[in-house]
């Protein structure tokens, strides 16, 4: 399934130009050309959906396999340390969410150094186990359900 | 394969309590007692490793369905337009990248104001095609030894 006029759809199809890397029956990876940082990749499902929600299980399946790879070219494998080379998979959901191609893409980036790369603000929340304790009997509740 | 010292192993052993709302032969899912946001949920393969490429395919291919299905009891598929109901999906490798445990785990992370969720900063370089073809060319190349 595509969308006539969804830019990655058109990326896929070969419409639109693209730095590609990997293509397998279900995926398709490129050089983001607004890069964080350099390597920066974008995998996507090669079934259109906006949200990560929308879409088939199988192309799910093959997102981190295809991203893996990718982390071997870029040698994000090597110096493998806690303090050694990082790197973040991000996928947005929503404007709200930093999302801005309603097509699923999930970013591969590397962190390197503290000024290039994904920027990650953390705004944690005290742990207060009885919100938690009720949100987890709701949460059960309807996984029994679907 | 676990990690005798690993938190992340104990909770999967039972050994440490969770909120535990999905288990498959290869994956783990529980509430954040720290959250970004309400229904902040963690997915993890069962499998140790400290960093993504350290999974086994297998159990990276069953990652993105469980996070599909928490999607859904979080009702973050409800309002599906780009306006809408927003969530990030984040897993971040190595100190330099925020991870803090060194098991690999995926944040579902809910995002439904701008004060709480994931704060995403965004430090996008310009365009320039020459530094991506040369990159490119580089990557494929590599690739291809795999």
């Amino acid at each position: 399934m595509s969308s006539a006029s969804c830019i990655f759809c058109k990326i896929i199809k070969g419409e639109i130009p693209s730095f590609k890397l990997i293509e397998t029956p279900l995926s398709f990876a490129f050089l983001d050309i607004q890069p964080l940082s350099e390597g920066h990749i974008l995998v996507i499902p090669k079934h259109h959906g906006a949200k990560l929600h929308n879409i088939p299980d199988e192309n799910l399946a093959d997102i981190l396999p295809v991203i893996k790879k990718l982390t071997k070219v870029l040698k994000l494998d090597e110096n493998d340390t806690p303090e050694g080379t990082g790197y973040n998979v991000l996928q947005n959901n929503g404007r709200i969410a930093h999302q801005e191609v309603d097509h699923v893409h999930f970013h591969l980036i590397p962190k390197v150094d503290p000024k290039t790369g994904l920027g990650v603000g953390w705004p944690a929340q005290a742990t207060d186990f009885d919100k938690l304790g009720k949100l987890h009997k709701e949460l059960i509740e309807k996984l029994e359900k679907l």
